[in-house]
């Protein structure tokens, strides 16, 4: 283990971190916030400059890293970004409590959007603007972003901390070179936050809430962009305009296409893009599950409480297809009543999530194409022993290697999917009644937590979505669970953001051995 | 596709099915039941002889069966077996409808045990009989049977056919020769059963059912050797005594181990037995649910309804898992009501099975420990690109081929349960209130239809085990799905007993294109 080069580099980050800080700080001077609110930006942001300059000092014998080494650091990284980002909520007391505090940051840098707040609209401006940001750094990565500034080796170490990063497994397509490629990647998607918060300023504001229409219009937009899903109002996105929700919809399923597209289409290489195998799986999926939902509501086959216009309906139906597929979890409605028939076609997104190379969790598009193209191989083997696969993914012949590897991916997916929902199984939690008010029911109705709450609490943690369904669905939040639960959950949507690999090679012994 | 040669191993089996309800005949007969009954396998039987008779008389030009037409056989085969066999039951209306009881009979073909009767004592003694003897022939496999009394080939058609139907991958290490590997595993099969059997009857009779004592302990061996699970008591095997309880629950933890472990015995290898690692996880996972639920069980510290003494406790809770985890679904009390941790250990027993080479489905316990060290593999290949795998299971080193097979099927079961509980959420049932009245209840108590039913229900039949949770638990039924939901669970229970693939060569266009 190069100690000196990771510390440089876990060093270089704590003091962007703390640079990220200043942002909120500056929301709490805008919006003259108390002087505990400020002082638990300034404390964290100095512990971070101190440690981080301090952790410069060392100079490593050897630059490059190792890819164990790159996958551990990943890890890493985003532990510490997380266990830092935590303290300011704790500090303000919007958050008093550290665990909670650090569910709520590492949900957010994840960009999962799991809340254990049941009241948000108690937050200070600063707090929610934190949370917001957390998911737009975390969506396209930490280590990404700090390419951009520090100089690239020729050693491939760039290249290992991307790959432990980003989500698919497609990285360095766009260009030979890495910093190049993230550089390009950041301009595509921050020109798309600001598409989005202009056509969101072209709306009026919400209503009651008129002061507030750009800071939710960046929020918003944070969320959207990170595919991440913090809600700052009551019922997430419900008080959004119908025109807001549109936009927001559509830019969901903007930020769920691999962002390689983007570029092929700035260079004019319209026609590759519109071949895309990944691309026309995604709008198959995305249009057909809408359709599904849409009907369900509209033709009421099977009984739900709420009663939509035709309209509402469809708007409903996409939004929440955008949001889910794209592991985002903003909701416009509480979709934990809808039909069973709703119900299912959200697992499955939330499963199967958005495409490879987006800012979305979940399996990924690609690989859920790359299996069940697999599975055709095994059983075409089957009739015909002699058979000799002439399958194409991508415009390229798919290779065993790659089937494997997904194969194994999706294999590890569900077992730690099963095992987390059996480590929640202990939570005392089970079996008690949970209230739950929303639009639906101003009364409030109650749930009883069960198993699916804790099978659906396991999918939004590990596929990085937010809301789950019964106990923790949209109106609902994690704040029932134990301490133990949330951090065992807080873990489970780093391995779900970081595509499980570098949390496991951290917590393998043998990284840490000599070699 | 060999059709005249397809057609004359498909007729030896309608003759073998014919001679098989010759049982239930001579049941009718004993019990003095109506004409009808006697009639309801007659016709049936004069039926199979014939159409079995008729497809003798072409004769084939080639001998040997190609690897695809053996899968194909196989579920052809079994889907007829299911046809005949539930001609019975419609006869003598004790399952009117043909869907329910093409379900009912499918159910114990493949071993399953869900039933969509909600009082089994209504029936007549022939048609319990024909139930759990169906179990016992479908457990070892309809072929392996017939492979006992028609002469091998030397062209590998056996193979086939016993690769194509036997559960786990490892046919044919027994012996060089098909036959003899049938043989000596239908041998010890029955040896164990009429062992079960002889214990049984040492127990004294179930009160108030004295004159039943031996038709009880049959029907309770068929169920335990195929791992079955059909139920012929109110309540399946909550009204046994207690001696019999732990008979069964030995008896199903013998008839879980691969049968190939057996044979090592008889022939006195001792030694390599307790070597086996698949014996040794099996006993490991075994003991470990039986200790976590039995400890939820009385530590109490989740709520549940039922009121157990220590003794009791220990029993049922070696009783269920004994009985979920070898897929049987023989139940000694209302589990569904269990709390949260004991339902999720029995969860992932379901899903998991027993191991290769016994009577049970699932995905099997060798696969499990195949995958979790293959998944050691791929992070170790993560730390060190150049790590090369020493991994060893059954003593032979690990080959990467073997592990992406292993992926390959786990990736296909997860998908085939996702599709299934995705299909069953169209059903009409969801939401719908079922009334439930158990032992631990007798005023009874309801659930809703929900999540967790279909889940519980999709695993249930796809792991041949039986009843699930909520609405489909022990002491419920699936008499409420749609025709639709029925058949479609039907062909899950086919696709988990014949492991999947057969099934999907059938379905493939290409199995039956000119090649």
């Amino acid at each position: 283990m190069n100690y000196k080069k990771l510390g440089g580099i876990l060093g270089k980050i704590m003091i962007f971190e703390g640079v990220l800080m200043l942002f909120p700080l500056l929301v709490a001077l805008i919006y003259r916030e108390s002087l505990t609110n400020i002082l638990s930006y300034v404390i964290p942001i100095s512990a971070l400059a101190l440690i981080g300059a301090l952790l410069q000092i060392p100079k490593p014998k050897r630059e490059e890293l190792y890819q164990k080494e790159a996958f551990a650091l990943v890890a890493v990284v985003w532990i510490i970004m997380a266990l830092f980002g935590a303290v300011p909520f704790v500090i303000n007391k919007d958050i008093p409590n550290y665990v909670d505090a650090f569910f709520e940051i590492t949900s957010g840098f994840t960009t999962t959007g799991a809340s254990i707040l049941n009241d948000v609209t108690a937050l200070s401006h600063s707090s929610l603007f934190w949370r917001s940001l957390s998911h737009w750094i975390g969506g396209m990565g930490i280590l990404v972003f700090i390419l951009i500034f520090i100089p690239e080796g020729k050693d491939g170490s760039s290249m290992h901390l991307l790959r432990a990063e980003s989500p698919g497994p497609q990285v360095g397509k766009i260009t030979s070179k890495m910093k190049v490629t993230a550089r390009i990647l950041y301009l595509i998607y921050l020109g798309l936050t600001v598409i989005e918060v202009v056509l969101l300023m072209l709306d009026k504001p919400v209503a009651g809430h008129e002061s507030e229409k750009f800071f939710y219009s960046l929020l918003t937009a944070f969320g959207t962009a990170g595919t991440g899903g913090f809600g700052f109002l009551p019922g997430s996105m419900e008080l959004m305009n119908p025109f807001s929700q549109y936009v927001i919809a559509i830019f969901l399923i903007l930020f769920g296409v691999n962002f390689a597209l983007y570029y092929l289409l700035l260079i004019g290489k319209v026609k590759q893009v519109l071949k895309s195998t990944e691309l026309k799986v995604y709008t198959v999926l995305m249009a057909s599950s809408v359709g599904i939902i849409f009907l369900s509501l509209v033709t009421r086959f099977q009984a739900f409480p709420q009663t939509y216009t035709t309209e509402e309906a469809f708007r409903h139906s996409l939004f929440q297809v955008a949001s889910i597929m794209t592991t985002t979890g903003y909701t416009t409605t509480d979709f934990a009543v809808w039909p069973m028939v709703a119900t299912m076609v959200l697992i499955v997104a939330m499963i199967m999530g958005a495409m490879a190379g987006s800012t979305a969790g979940g399996i990924k598009v690609s690989r859920v194409a790359i299996a069940v193209k697999g599975i055709y191989v095994s059983v075409r083997k089957l009739i015909n022993p002699r058979y000799v696969p002439k399958v194409k993914v991508e415009g390229k012949p798919l290779e065993e290697k790659t089937i494997n590897g997904v194969f194994n991916f999706i294999t590890f997916y569900f077992f730690i999917l099963l095992g987390t929902v059996f480590l929640l199984s202990f939570d005392p939690i089970n079996g008690a009644t949970v209230a739950i008010s929303s639009d639906a029911y101003p009364q409030g109705y109650t749930v009883t937590h069960g198993f699916l709450s804790n099978f659906s609490a396991s999918i939004a943690c590990l596929s990085n979505i937010g809301p789950g369904f019964e106990a923790v669905g949209p109106y609902a939040s994690y704040a029932g669970y134990s301490a133990f639960s949330k951090i065992l959950l807080s873990f489970v949507m780093l391995i779900g953001r970081l595509e499980i690999l570098p949390v496991f090679v951290l917590f393998t012994p043998r990284t840490w051995k000599r070699s």
